[in-house]
């Protein structure tokens, strides 16, 4: 009992002094709930891309009944409403030089824009899907990647979050990617460009950078980080270029590192695993870091 | 109202995108859902053997009170009906060469050749945990390595998976590792052998991949790759040894990676952290890179 | 029918075999289920803690309207409560010496002492949320890090894991840290000392080991290890400073090793990625590998 | 340590009673599980079929975005599905003298049967809806109805388990009309015949039997049986005609009890409240049992 | 696959006829999903005042540690927002007369005029718990009643949802009361007036209409109707006093129907069971139909 | 923000009166949380008598492949697991008088009780299937009766109750029968003493009071009261029989009360629907009210 009182005590008194930090601190605001997007919602967003994506993989429904526009058609709706609320709440959130009607506008034509794109992404991902399926020994069919390879998630998200991205979204396009890296381990900043036919195997780790530009026909393994030099000057480099440009049919083997915004990767080029590139590398080359000799000794 | 109606006119349009897509794609069937395997019962699966496996560990129920026959017993029969089921399924999918009759079956067959594999599988794991423990300085008991330590939550869906591999069962033993990755970020192909007390520490970014081989009593750190020298031809090297051999009693340090399916870390042998091996390492050695030169420059 | 009895016959043999298992392993015991902490519990634990530390930002309750006292006052009492059963849970196992009311005010006052330390455990967050701002330019907002970076989440649960493992507290703080892990790819082991504006970048793959100590201002990138140069003798080194020491405003840069007991990285230094390093810099250098060669060649 | 034992004694003890008891019953079959209609998949259907009925009442989406065909479509496809299986389970069960194939077919019949008739049930349950607000002066509104009266909800689902009634689909009309009665306390059994423009109001306590036949227009209150006069020969009264006909827009106040198979109440009569009646009434009566006399005493 | 098509074509053609009935019918509007009050939201909100309201009673937690007040406080809160975001729905629902702020505020205000009750409400609830112990000797103990005594429950919601119904909040006051009606068979009327100390025994099948007035003290059993004479003008009775006057310290025994706006049973009076009034009763007497004869026939 | 902090106000001072409640209601007490027993667990518990008891019809798992020994001992330690605990807590609420041993003690006691009466209990419900089975024409299979019938569950739920309600065990077999009450509307106290081959039909509105003694093959229809002539005397009453005796074969018929511990109605007797009874029948007799004439006038 007597315990019991003190913990009353010292509640009330770190309570006091928890307050004391959240006036302080302007981030703070106990309103937040509702006036920042929902993760939960975008998880499901992100769920019901992936449906209308690759029909009849992640659900239990037996669609084949279906005629499978009223099955598309129904999934983008459902798309729109969810995307449209969070768009809403992201664009209102310390934006007090629009009004509601506005905000509720630039949310709709948002939100439409991102629908307008989904079949073309979706073309783009079934590219993605056929570059895995082509190059990895261990892939036994396409629909083991479609179900079960974290690379072709992390790509999945990465581009419609893109989609997002370009549309200037705040928050949700990175709470997108986020999501995927927590899943898999693989980082794609949403703001970076990647073609066609891209290729991840295993893939964690992998770290890709906001200006970051990929070409075609290119391959990533895990561990590559595709990063700035330095970034020293935090926030005063906002909008610059510090990522690598990597051109069409390159190869980046595992664990190797590319920096700095002026590094390109010419095209058809293979860059050996466990290699550090700090400057641009011409297109037709194999590259790698000089091997450092093994020292062996007989142990003991 | 009017904007309600630009965005019905955009999702019937991309429905109808879609629908073609879905109709030019081969991959893409609405009747998928009842007719590849459940990732969520793979997992529910996974979660019952991980209660047999460690009992007690997982789950709230105080068992005390049970005739420990009774738990096994018991257990054993829900784990042969959902992975009865689910092989059945997989078995089942594009298979038109074999009837319902001769896949159930083969499914049952299967399905019972995994459970008699439990006990033994069981007894490994014992050893893996022991391992672990003599291995690592940080870890405080036996108990907190089973509770919460994700190599060997890595380590015991692959054993498991590597089971089902053997078995040729499709899609599930891939499901089950890639359910581990990323709940863990090590990637065990269900395809590797390793031997017994084997080591895993911290864990993130290992890749072990399909034609590896493990002796007993290696250990492995974060970030080490055993991989392929080339993936260049893709599925044409579908089946052929493409991974390295590590024998007996072999420790890898934390960021190595190690190529090549002639590759062969003889037993006993210690390779260093962050170092490039493509090439056979004698028995009784130790092995490092040449560590290259630091250059140290004053800053400012 | 008849493979129906197959099937229950080996069954039988199985359980028997497990049964047999779970008798000779000292480990296993039906009864742990409500003897050792509860995974789940402490989760919410963690939630509940970040829902105080980060006030509006996780849930969806407007608490505009409330005093910010009640919702403070009422989450600690929650906190202490959660916290202090699961410390009971972990100090009775295997704890024979004590009684059942030396137990419980142990767990009392360790619980009460926790409750002490969030205030100033929350300043320090904000400090950290400041590093991470400051030190990234592709961080849009602060909110936008607290909701997302994992880096952040990974530095939160260590924090209060810290407190706990200063306490010694057994389970608790390993499984909290391992849950950040499984989320982020992180892996900080509650027993480094990490001071203020700490800051992570991307970090999947960091490993930083139990008697790391790191100043303030440090900045780490992805797949960073702080580690022990050997863990050959394995539990004789448990309690011995294994990993290094980093000193103030340090930056270590992606896939970064560092390791051994002795090694000191002193302030202000540099230290480039890509890096192996085992041995002590001096204050105010850069350090980096001097950089291998990059051959060069033609390829077809 | 003793008592656990006498626990796990007393447990196998009781196990082999229970065992014996099992085999006593032809009734137990451990496999049963798969071979039951599933009751909450029965549930989701039902929720399903309510959502088509009342587009916008339940569910969180807007749907504003949606052309409704897709909206139709699509959900119409799912209930085709969740039924379809549900049926084939249920048709299955103790039915040897069929095939498999047989069984396929004659539920995919009965299942498209099934949906051939929503329109016209939900046709009839708006007529319903407008009887509810035309007969209830403490109803607000339509929407007040739809959302959140049982009488209206037991109604619905009763139309639904009629169609599935007249198919001779086993089971599963049952369960529905049973579900219902569990939430609303309204016992209406599927083999009732019910005309248009039915009014429940309050309703806990309504039993209508099997064979019960009820007109247009008519209104019932809590507390009515619609029974038959005994049942005493138990199954071999199955199929016989054992409840009352009640004719176009008659009332039946509440708690009155109307029994017999060959009792009916004529065209626009109105029965009062608690009478009992076990023979005919003619068209255009108002019946109630002459009220006996009140007895009144001073109390005390 | 013939079949298949089959089901295409019927989904097609009554998902066209659906949508005819969606168009005819004016209740039907595929964006209601917004615009109606949420029963999950409004469930949880009467779960909240349910803890708030016997704290301790409901919910796992030991709350022993908290100050009372930030317990209260923090309840109050979530309530305050939880009902008035519902309240604002309710209140928009076709109201095109007010604008959004108007809404807003009235909204505001109706749920902190709600709040404000809250205290008033719980010592009323004391009082009916009181009731309930003294009133039936089957009862343990107090304990046991506000657990698990379907009457009180009833009690509970009946008591705040009439807060809401005389601020003529649409909607939420009835979903409340249908909500209790649903899980105790209990149907009391928001609308009614209730005196304190109210008891309720067993309760199935109870009906309390909404322009009951009951004074204080008053018991009541199960199959009790306190209902209208007729409602045969339907909505025309809107507000029209239609149902009994129970005055204080009645007892009204199982199964009696009390019918009539203008039916009042004077204070102090007993109505036995199975008793129909439709005349008021002068107080303190004892009222009971004359029972009619029994008629006792040996039987066969 | 002025409302807000109008909102805040009065928050505050609502709290302070709440807390003025909580203090001056004895029964209130936030530490409760932990004290009682819990409804969910007793709900899960009652879930697993029921799959003991009624094998293979709740729950999806095909156990067909189960030794059923090994089923039926792992539920019942399970179950035994799940009461002791509950016990436990139940006993100790307000019982000074008892050490912690000793209610542990008393708890292991009573559960192993329990679990040696679930045979027996099995075997009655048993016979109470065959009884509804008989009885009901509407029933097409004894396994609709246990897959759907509210009166077994109903019964089911009361017979285990009653076992506990002759331990003396407080709290639990009342929260069990409320559970059955909510779900069915009948109302079976724990109390009663009914015999072998108890029928129900439809079952809403039943009540059995808890002095209750009810013989073999009873029949007993929906809204039937078996109550107490007056509870006027309240907790007076506690003990006294106060609730009549229904010897062997007799039939109720819908919503007849019979009330009074003296009240015997004789063996083999038959009272019809409706009827009111306070005084003894003679075996062998047919019981109803002389029905009132009934007034039938042409109604306009």
């Amino acid at each position: 009992m007597e315990f019991e009182n003190d913990v009353k005590a010292v509640v009330a008194e770190m309570a006091e002094a928890l307050n004391k930090n959240y006036s302080d601190q302007k981030l703070f605001d106990l309103s937040l709930g509702e006036r920042l997007p929902q993760k939960d919602e975008i998880i499901d967003f992100v769920d019901e891309l992936r449906k209308v994506t690759f029909p009849g993989f992640f659900g239990r429904e037996n669609m084949a009944y279906a005629n499978k526009e009223y099955f598309a058609g129904h999934k983008l709706s459902l798309i729109y409403d969810k995307l449209f609320r969070q768009i809403k709440v992201a664009l209102s959130y310390k934006n007090d030089a629009k009004s509601y009607q506005e905000i509720t506008e630039e949310a709709q034509e948002k939100a439409l824009g991102f629908i307008r794109c989904i079949p073309e992404v979706q073309a783009l991902l079934c590219k993605d899907v056929e570059a895995e399926y082509n190059g990895d020994p261990a892939a036994n069919s396409r629909e083991e990647i479609i179900f079960s390879y974290p690379g072709l998630f992390a790509i999945f998200v990465y581009r419609y979050a893109h989609v997002l991205y370009q549309m200037k979204v705040p928050f949700i396009p990175r709470i997108m990617t986020e999501y995927a890296h927590g899943e898999t381990g693989i980082d794609i900043n949403p703001g970076a460009n990647i073609g066609e036919y891209f290729f991840i195997d295993h893939g964690t780790g992998i770290v890709i950078g906001e200006t970051t530009d990929i070409g075609n026909n290119v391959k990533i393994y895990q561990g590559v980080t595709l990063g700035a030099l330095s970034t020293r000057k935090g926030q005063q480099l906002s909008g610059v270029k510090r990522h690598p440009t990597i051109e069409d049919n390159v190869v980046i083997y595992a664990n190797t590192t590319i920096l700095g915004g002026e590094t390109i990767i010419g095209a058809n080029s293979v860059v050996a695993g466990n290699t550090f590139v700090t400057k641009s590398i011409p297109a037709n080359t194999k590259v790698a870091s000089t091997m450092p000799e093994l020292e062996i000794k007989t142990s003991n």
